[in-house]
């Protein structure tokens, strides 16, 4: 007998150096793929039943593509992101019949996209299985669309870092993407709060405030859009202060509009004191995680986060979804 | 022989409420008086020199009006507020002679415009004492021209309030001062750190940020504007919510232009868990103190920023520039 064929694809999380929020109002954002990746490793299973194992997390459970139901092997009612992999095995037009084991290098709720990378791997995986070849392009938008049916609305900024890889520009409602020709090593440490921020919640608190005072909050919008451009030549010309600038600026106008904590200022602060040249709430806040900028400095920021939250160097990732 | 002549003028300090920083750049502000204040008392002297105590404080020395030279008690190098009260008795005219008396009830280096309020009230005190009657006008601007000479620089605005008291909205360049028509029991408290802000260096900086990116630094103080704006519409709707909303926006925009600090970044956010409607640091910031709006909840605010710096609930004076 042969060796059961298995294939297995892996794909980054990823986080946002400039721009979440202001992508919502029009606006470009900053993302970059990390080198944390989901791997996604697909098996044939004799019985035609279909399971997951999510290790790290310690979630697994039988799926039913044809039916779309989830039962967890624990009995217990926390489907999580066993719902993007069923969504992702639905799309690709995948049968029941797979074994499918899920290793998580991503910290979950950490604001690295772990759900995304998880998706696109799946997409990735599903595909190659049934050995159908589909473009980037054809996996990000497949992605996206899964995510979409998940979470009810979805940024199509972590789908697309997930399936490209390095360092992305994407202008107004990612419509166009530009990897940014940058040095892979830039250097950024990310901290993160165990409080994770609802970001449906968060997105709806800064609409209702953008409604009521506009005068006040699109000046906002205008500010972070000339800062993301800014900052896009910092990066492209390697212009280290400038990029520090930018990003202080960046969190500000971030506590501005509502959506920074107590936890998340402390970690900025403190890495700022310990020599990074800037620093940031990255993504949705209200928890959730921080980078910052810190050539030299990696050692002092980390370790002074590492004292009352974590830390770790966010080293970036060229490559985007691949086939192991 | 009679009692000797006793003249008491006192003048309250001050809190800025909205657009500190912006006012630079032909912004609005609204500020307050606050029910602390500087009491000057002037006697004459029989030896006809002319001799400071500043109680609370425990400075003293004595001033030489004709030479424009002050030696302190003490033999230190110390002159501090001194250098207000010499050039506030040279600009009124007065003669040696003086035996002067300062009760300072207003906290030193918290943001409180401690130098104004003495300026102010030896301006009234000594014309007073010398039965020559200014209108408040002539003496907010004599009192304006002791702060550019003794500071090198200055913003009208503490004089102003000093002189004037109450809740004022100063239009571009304080060339236009309004009185707001408001409830004087505004629900504030004030904390403050020990550690002082540089204003002339903090202006300094935002200005250097404002040259190198005027796409990203404009549209802020295009938004502080229109909060100040909206801030007095809801002070005088006495919308209480709309006012912490501006606020914390404005706290935000203050870290934006990087006049925060981790300290007031602090009392900022557990004033806002601890029951206000918003929070924001007040002043030039880099240290200095910070305002929070919390009809209800003074006690929770004050107690939990008293566990770690100092803060006391904030009345405003209604009185400005006054004799005793």
């Amino acid at each position: 007998m042969l060796n059961p064929r298995n294939v297995t694809a892996s794909a980054p999380g990823k986080t946002i150096l400039f721009g979440e929020h202001a992508v919502v109002y029009g606006k470009p954002a900053i993302a970059a793929a990390v080198d944390k990746r989901a791997y996604v490793s697909i098996q044939e299973r004799e019985d035609k039943k279909t399971h997951v194992t999510i290790n790290n997390i310690g979630i697994s459970g039988f799926l039913n593509i044809e039916q779309g139901t989830i039962e967890l092997d624990n009995g217990e009612n926390n489907e999580g992101i066993l719902k993007y992999v069923l969504i992702a095995l639905m799309k690709t037009g995948s049968k029941d019949g797979l074994e499918i084991t899920i290793n998580l290098d991503i910290p979950v709720g950490a604001g690295l996209g772990s759900s995304a990378a998880v998706t696109v791997a799946t997409v990735k995986a599903a595909s190659s299985f049934k050995y159908v070849k589909l473009t980037r392009d054809e996996i990000a938008k497949l992605a996206y669309q899964v995510e979409l049916i998940v979470q009810g609305s979805a940024s199509p900024i972590d789908t697309i870092l997930s399936t490209y890889g390095g360092i992305v520009y994407l202008s107004r409602d990612a419509e166009k993407i530009i990897k940014l020709d940058i040095d892979s090593e830039i250097p950024l440490v990310i901290g993160y709060t165990s409080k994770r921020g609802n970001t449906g919640k968060l997105v709806e608190s800064v609409r209702l405030k953008t409604e009521s005072n506009p005068q006040v909050m699109i000046p906002l919008f205008n500010s972070m859009e000339a800062l993301t451009n800014g900052a896009r030549e910092a990066l492209t010309s390697g212009d280290h202060k400038m990029i520090g600038e930018f990003m202080n600026i960046n969190h500000g106008l971030l506590d501005a509009i509502g959506v920074n904590t107590d936890e998340l200022s402390k970690m900025v602060y403190i890495a700022r004191k310990k020599g990074a040249l800037g620093s940031k709430l990255t993504g949705a806040g209200g928890g959730g995680s921080m980078i910052a900028y810190c050539p030299g400095k990696f050692k002092e920021v980390i370790e002074s986060i590492n004292e009352f939250e974590n830390a770790f160097k966010l080293k970036i990732s060229t490559d985007g979804v691949r086939l192991e």
